[in-house]
């Protein structure tokens, strides 16, 4: 069965999900998101967090079921349902363990960053001051994230090693959720040479809504955010881009400290923020939930994209990434 | 795609497994085997089991592959290989975790038992002096049992827990290893009470080869077997036997005090052995390892078994079996 229109799809989020989101998603057309399931956690940790949304997914489902392969968007689509794809923003669910590539996979994971922030296992994040590139074990387990269908995600990682992993990945990877450096020069937003080489390697990029990573913060306007996704189609390609909203709804800031925190470190570390503004900063007011999506997409029009082009900008991209990057690599 | 001859099924194997054993299999015709792949594993080990199972699909694509659904026994006839069902000796895998019912379905768990001899958190071992009958965790975690798909096996429990779990039960269950009592009166044998209750609620006896099951033992002879058979279809009918043969080939003797000891025990337990007798003992000659279902079949046909019987109790039942009880049940 197919469906007529282009489905609407949101590259990451991590809110503090309760059934008023599920229904914001139902209500702004969301067809399918990757929510993230793990910062800091250890492999029984995320269990815990699967288990979580196993309850989720027995109290709502009406509203929500568990994505595991594209044509879960094509049903989310024909059952009015939004498909929730599981993915992590450090490797700390796969701990020390390769074989855990594919158990995570097994579980729902389809997404997982080979940093966050900091040096890791397999490579080194964004706020490290050396990047000594991707590490034996990281060479390994991307290894083993192609054949199992993991995406290596780099919105977290430093320059080199994303270039590294984009060169090492026998398949497409991602950013889920950044910007161009060029047009809010932030730490984690990325530069033409990662967005050029990501876009030539089949990988796709998700725009970022997070505050931090918008030109003018907060005060962001739609208008300067579609101009900056023109201009990031000419540099990449229109079928290379998405929405990666990054949207941490009704969080407390308890949870930015652990996102950025973690058991890492026992100073505090204030990350894209500052100590007098240490906590999650407001959004833009053109996109706080899952309800801004419509006017997104007619931000997008009226800025100048054809509708064909916004399909894939909001949704379309994504399907087709999905499609091709979350089965098991076919045996040689 | 059907296929015309029926499909060979093991209700349960623990080997030392091995290219070798898997080539056997081949010969022998196997076309499922449920594995054990827990005794006494929390849930990392457990995972730890399922990494090395992945490993050996991915080093024998062309002998074996891991099974989820009925439908992966149809796909093992059609391309020549063994399908592998996962399943568990004892609850140890969910730990006190209800939520890890649904988790280790999703890993490919499709049997668990809800003891191992002993009491467990669940409800009570055939090796209690006393039986309680099922716990208030064993009540829940039956009905979550139900609900994803993940069979009840009562092999090694006591018989009110066993009967307990029969009647709690909405799904049908299974004693994937065990005999009549009546027939060889050994501790993990079944009453007739038991066996009647248990085909009455659609649930399946998978007979076993393990000498210590065997009415002589090591000496045990096919026709024996087959007479014992005849007199179980009497029982419980043709529809709910099949065989679960125990097989644990090439293991050390260090295994089977595993199996027997644990970490629950400083002291030795021997089990169904004697302290001058504690290792594997031998197996009739009638069935040593896979490649001797061929003669399992000629033995049932001459003992009177019709070819249609015959099929059922070599793996139709399973197959049936598997198609009604692994899949999630339908939402009410």
């Amino acid at each position: 069965m197919t469906t007529q229109r282009a489905p609407v799809v949101d590259g990451l989020q991590y809110a503090n999900w309760s059934k008023k989101i599920f229904q914001q998603m139902r209500e702004g057309g969301v067809d399918a998101v990757h929510v993230t399931i793990a910062y800091h956690e250890n492999f029984r940790e995320t269990v815990l967090n699967v288990e979580q949304w196993n309850r989720w997914f027995e109290q709502y489902p009406d509203l929500i079921f568990q994505g595991r392969w594209a044509s879960d968007i094509d049903i989310a689509m024909e059952t009015n349902r939004t498909a929730i794809f599981f993915g992590f923003q450090n490797p700390s669910p796969i701990e020390d363990d390769i074989g855990l590539v594919e158990i995570v996979h097994t579980l729902g994971a389809r997404f997982m960053q080979l940093t966050y922030n900091n040096q890791s296992l397999l490579a080194t994040g964004c706020y490290e001051a050396e990047d000594p590139g991707v590490t034996r074990m990281g060479k390994q387990v991307i290894k083993e994230m192609n054949r199992v269908g993991l995406v290596v995600d780099m919105s977290h990682s430093a320059e080199r090693s994303t270039l590294e992993a984009i060169e090492l990945s026998d398949r497409p990877i991602a950013i889920t959720h950044a910007n161009p450096y060029d047009w809010h020069p932030a730490l984690r937003n990325k530069s033409n040479t990662v967005l050029k080489a990501l876009s030539e390697s089949g990988g796709m990029l998700g725009f970022s809504f997070y505050p931090h990573h918008l030109a003018g913060k907060t005060d962001c306007t739609l208008q300067s955010f579609c101009e900056m996704a023109a201009r990031t189609a000419e540099v990449m390609g229109v079928e290379h881009i998405g929405i990666g909203s990054d949207l941490c709804q009704d969080q407390p800031d308890s949870v930015v400290e652990w996102m950025r925190v973690g058991r890492w470190s026992k100073e505090i570390d204030y990350g894209e923020g500052t100590a007098d503004n240490a906590g999650f900063p407001p959004q833009p007011d053109w996109f706080t939930d899952n309800r801004s999506f419509p006017g997104l997409r007619a931000g997008l029009l009226k800025s100048g994209f054809s509708e064909a082009d916004t399909d894939r900008l909001l949704g379309g991209n994504w399907l087709d990434f999905f499609r091709e990057n979350f089965t098991p690599q076919a045996s040689v």
